[in-house]
């Protein structure tokens, strides 16, 4: 790996902190994920610590458990506007989905963001699976797996299109003239697929990006698909050194069949972290946390993850063999549950505390020390180009973070002493791509 | 009428003003409409002015002359999100068309806005007619008239359903017993009809303001019985003081029927607005702004509203006898024009003259003083609760307006000194929905 490889960090705002119990946190605010003021402090937070972006996941339907913690709420791009407005360098990923969504909508409201924000945008491409989303979509079962994924493919394919569609010089603004814009630099997309027509053009210019970032977690073997086609940069959610190995061998090898190079496709492991000055004082901060979560809670999302009656968890013993791996594989959280269960034989008991109310990725209980090295020796190895940051409680173990962890990153000639760039693409080191009407000119 | 009656003036940002050639006078930058801070400098402008709302209408194509003119662009919910975040008390007002998009989509994103701004927005209910869009969406032709507004009133119905299937209460937030929200007070919708089937509660908590505020521009007869049954300011395009009280009076009496109290309705007129230190200056604003239209882009224009071929238009004749109303007649534009054609026996040339490049709203030429007199004859008769103001150009015609026509409302105690409240709701007077749910409780 050379030297002049940059590490990349996110924060991943999940209401307020990973941590199911973090509202409950002394110090936090109950309200803090309903309210756009957290949002906009913990990306100047981030900002601070020279981040490449704050992230947001989304979905369109109310979560099983708000009787005990926040949910996915507020809309992500109209969040990410307020706090475009209330920062200068940070970049601002968003969540939306392809399933429920129409494309030319997608690419004017992202085009418009990237605008509006002077190039700091990414777009998350995700589909949506669950049964709560599909019954506000006039649906009584979600779309099958293959299905969204071909959707997603040709929805990307036609947003980049409608992005494509101004050429660099369409606007002349000719004052003399009275010339606007160029026509002949302004095209027809025309595209009939089998999930949509879009005849375009679109009416927003190139964005400053050319495109914003596409960014995608592919999991599953369609979704590494969709990765290797169109994303710039990919959320993995694995568990181990060697996982996280073979998931960017394996996606960088596809994105080669698409014809990629290996650098335009960057992996940000999904890193969960409890920091404290000392271990100690980090497994207590976890012990603290830990026991804020009902059990009632989480025998709830643990029944619901894996789709059974709570009836069939009993406490003290482990988890029934019979429960069968839905046929729809693709829920990263899942997987990783399951997983953990099998291997280490853990009560069903033990696994709610191995999982720690935690979102399905790793977690890093420790020193600053500790997670820098954590971080080092991902990422000299190559296992990750970065991490989507998931502090156990927002935004103070962003704040620790910052001012413990970044430090020593940065001498360590790890990370950015501040920000080169303005755009996102900028800050990832991502080349912003040609516009395919100027390319056939030349 | 009482003395208490409010005027209310909103500002419609038709990108650099109202005449097409507005982008071409000294002090514009051409690249205006493509470009955030000029939105915001504009809000900020008639936030000084103590404005009810800026306002931005929208369409999801791209416009038939961008050649000659700037179009519609940016997506209006994001530039609202950013304006929102750079002023204070200034309402916000985004059109989305219930054509092209989702109910649960909207009513999130209207209500994520509505937090993000402390109740400042109002969503302005569009169904999308014209073939260019709905080639963006699958389908060959537009969705018929009728289909389109029963889809409208559905799509309404839903999206409020949403935004009450929160109580007020809902949100617990006790740290002490982890309970985050009560479940008994989130409410599934469960709505099933002709054009939806959505499932719900949201998942976003009851905005600031119950409601967003619904807005429309009801101008056909189904136009107008969905602005009477779910619209709280209703945007006019009367071309007379006549027209304007019949309007009024009708929308009234629709109102009625749907148990709604008068005052509950707010009619907005257009305003059309070139304002000079005297009448003499005024009319050669006028005459600059006429001559840097291009001859091209009206005729285009003309052709395309009428929709025939520009050949059957001559310059030194009158409009042909036989061009036909279409079937769908519910564009004001078309219809001005059609009328003012016909009345006037004008010749085309002529006729695009007296267009002016206008917007089918009516215009007024003339000096500070004329412009508050028009106002205060057409607000004392209730011919308009207020204006809905399009000036020439942006944000020269607003800053005129703002620094010599508002001062004459306010001493006339036509309109408010300062800001007496902090949401849309508070500016227009209008009461702030009660919870179906916390009425049925009581």
């Amino acid at each position: 790996m050379s030297a002049k490889r940059q590490l990349h960090l996110n924060i991943n705002i999940l209401h307020s902190g990973f941590s199911p119990a973090a509202w409950r946190m002394e110090g936090s605010d109950p309200r803090a994920s309903f309210d756009i003021n957290h949002y906009i402090n913990v990306a100047r937070i981030a900002e601070r610590g020279t981040f490449d972006a704050i992230f947001l996941a989304d979905q369109a339907a109310i979560s099983d458990r708000v009787d005990f913690r926040p949910l996915t709420s507020l809309e992500p791009t109209i969040v990410l506007a307020t706090v475009a407005a209330h920062t200068d360098r940070i970049g601002l990923i968003a969540t939306a989905s392809t399933t429920y969504n129409e494309p030319y909508n997608i690419a004017r409201r992202f085009a418009t963001l990237d605008h509006a924000s002077g190039g700091r945008v990414g777009w998350n491409i995700v589909t949506s699976a669950d049964l709560s989303q599909s019954r506000n979509f006039g649906l009584e079962k979600p779309v099958a797996h293959k299905s969204r994924y071909e959707r997603a493919a040709e929805f990307t394919t036609v947003v980049k299109a409608l992005w494509d569609s101004w050429e660099e010089e369409a606007f002349i603004g000719d004052v003399a003239t009275g010339r606007f814009v160029d026509p002949a630099r302004v095209h027809a997309i025309a595209h009939r697929g089998k999930y949509f027509s879009v005849h375009g053009p679109h009416n927003v210019p190139r964005p400053p990006q050319g495109h914003p970032v596409l960014v995608q977690a592919g999991g599953s073997d369609d979704g590494r698909e969709l990765a290797a086609e169109h994303a710039e940069a990919v959320f993995s959610a694995s568990q181990s050194f060697e996982e996280a190995l073979a998931y960017a061998d394996d996606l960088r090898g596809r994105g080669a069949r698409f014809g990629r190079a290996p650098d335009s496709l960057l992996v940000l492991a999904g890193l969960a972290t409890i920091i404290g000055s000392t271990e100690a004082e980090a497994k207590r901060r976890q012990e603290e946390l830990r026991e804020l979560i009902p059990l009632e809670y989480s025998l709830a999302r643990l029944s619901g993850v894996l789709q059974i009656d709570p009836k069939q968890l009993k406490l003290d013993e482990p988890l029934p063999d019979d429960i069968p791996l839905p046929a729809d594989g693709g829920h990263t959280f899942f997987q990783a549950t399951f997983a953990l269960a099998r291997r280490e034989g853990l009560t069903v008991r033990g696994l709610i505390r191995a999982l720690n109310g935690g979102t399905g990725h790793r977690t890093i209980i420790g020193t600053p020390e500790a997670v820098a090295d954590d971080i080092e020796t991902w990422f000299r190895a190559g296992a990750a180009d970065g991490f989507n940051l998931m502090p156990d409680v927002l935004p103070q173990g962003l704040e620790v973070f910052v001012d413990e962890v970044v430090p020593i990153l940065r001498r360590r000639g790890l990370f950015r002493q501040d920000y080169t760039g303005r755009t996102l693409r900028d800050h990832l080191g991502l080349a912003r791509p040609a516009n395919p009407y100027a390319v056939a000119a030349e």
